[in-house]
């Protein structure tokens, strides 16, 4: 018998499909992969063309001695090219009958993670992810300062299928001058729960995955990564803080080493298991009006891109999944490391 | 400068994205594709297999006269082999700690739309095209009966990056014990809107889409097919009935003729202007327990998938849209049909 489950969190229904679940082996990829080489030179992202891209926001220099613009770096955050909204104009909203609209201000950044064209991750030392997540931080805190900006999304694309034609490896911000209704809503959900409970539903479905270890993937000291109950998709992971953090602005220097070492651990696992999927990762974050607060808890969501969305999804809202998140979990813990 | 657009209906806030928008032209398919067989002896679905199905649900027979299980159809309703949900059992719920599930029962249907294998709505006749709509209609007045069902969606997927890997041309209906929650919170904003104004959302933002005139596609006698204000991907596109019906289930024998005709120019309209895009579209329709109502309308929403969606679309709900609304509609309206 099938069986639907509710998300706590997002209060969204999934159906566990298990009349056509798949074994966990069947969602690795076939394809064989050429490797990229480690320098490519019609890439703007790869060293030797900074003057090529839109203005540096920030960088890690490669040595502790840093240096001007030419010198080697580690990470760099550009503006976006092509950017979805403008960095400058004013934040006006504009009702005409059925047409509200706003201007596109917002900010919309590019995290060039590696100077290496080929990096992956997974593959990278624990101490370059810390750099990425550092860099992270830095750009949020620098953003939450402008005063048109409502929320904040972090995320990267690996991969065609997750969206991304660009090989080299980055991370993209997007803030935005408007709260999204699917984060809001989140939040409504939240301090609802928290009216019921007088607990933050976050921290209390990370105590209940602890307690019941099945859907576990990666505890380290301050993160826990896990299948959440009712996952939308095959191998959907979370990452939470342990400690309760409303905004991933503070992440502090202890804990930024710490998730290094478990979303490396997890991203080794999906490119060790699964053989180098497609892949989104996003970090979900408190809005800005809002930045402390006893009810919201930060989290990074990872999404292999391992099956496809379809008409029913489109139109119900509601995922069909056709991985048992316990197996799932199971298989993930299993992968061997080298 | 780039657009923040909402749709008043969903709530959703999607970017126009202005500065990395590209041209209708740029979202042509370039993919050679190879013709299909009309018949294809490994496929479940062409005539000859009727009793390698599962069980028949309805079929409209190719010739009035009818006739035994052998003869040939039009069209033919089996239940899905590898079915989401299972018929039979109770809905009952179970709540244990933060986990929330439900038997999966509900029902899962296939719809064979055409006995040859390679058959496309695009260029099936308006009268084939209304045997499937018909039978849509047939199917959602037998499964609404079902005590157990709380909502039904109806949809298709057109090739493999719409989510099937079957060619033979098929829809689906599957029919869930709960609303889900995407489904309820838009009643619950065209309730509200009600509420606030006294009209249907949807009658509204159709009778200003009929005058602004700019975003539509096809006109016919009962239905408005149209690229809403907020399109959430180039080219989705809406089919909205002229007429105020909450439940597909209202539509009539005229309005099923002239929905058919509608639903085939937008089709072929994909069809030659983006040279066979994988699609998806969905009948998104009132859940079961209000089918009349002042402030809902059906109608049919349609994505053909010429663009990907990323991890800035999983993290925050917002899309990122690179074709003008405006400009999308134009170049269908233009597109030639033979």
């Amino acid at each position: 018998m099938p069986e639907l489950r509710q998300n706590l969190i997002s209060r969204d229904w999934v159906i566990i499909a298990t009349e056509r679940a798949k074994r966990p082996e069947e969602f690795v990829k076939r394809k064989e992969q050429k490797p990229l080489p480690e320098y490519n030179d019609t890439c703007p992202f790869c060293p030797g063309k900074e003057d090529k891209t839109p203005p540096e926001t920030f960088r890690i220099p490669a040595s502790p001695a840093g240096g001007g613009d030419k010198k080697p770096w580690q990470v760099r955050v550009v503006y976006n090219k092509f950017a979805a909204l403008a960095c400058a104009g004013e934040k006006t909203r504009n009702i005409n009958g059925i047409c509200r609209s706003m201007n596109g201000v917002g900010i919309h950044e590019v995290i060039i993670e590696h100077p290496k064209h080929n990096a992956l991750t997974a593959l990278m030392t624990e101490s370059e992810v810390a750099n990425i997540i550092r860099t992270y931080k830095n750009r949020y805190l620098a953003v939450q300062q402008d005063k048109r900006i409502e929320s904040i999304t972090i995320f990267k694309n690996h991969g065609a299928s997750a969206g991304t034609s660009l090989e080299h490896p980055h991370s993209q911000l997007i803030a935005t001058p408007i709260v999204p209704p699917q984060v809001r809503q989140r939040v409504t959900e939240a301090v609802n729960y928290f009216d019921d409970t007088g607990r933050c539903v976050f921290c209390h479905t990370l105590q209940e995955e602890l307690k019941a270890k099945e859907r576990l993937v990666v505890e380290t000291e301050n993160f826990v990564a896990f299948i959440p109950y009712a996952a939308l998709s095959p191998f959907h992971t979370w990452i939470f803080p342990r400690r309760h953090m409303a905004s991933f602005a503070q992440i502090n220097e202890a804990e930024i080493t710490d998730l290094a070492g478990n979303l490396k651990n997890v991203l080794s696992r999906f490119y060790y298991g699964l053989n180098n999927p497609d892949f989104n990762y996003t970090v979900r974050s408190i809005p800005l009006d809002n930045r402390e607060s006893d009810y919201f808890h930060w989290y990074i969501s990872l999404i292999p891109r391992v099956s496809q969305t379809a008409g029913f999804e489109l139109g119900s809202g509601m995922f069909i999944n056709v991985a048992l998140p316990e197996e799932s979990a199971g298989f993930l813990r299993k992968v061997k490391l080298p």
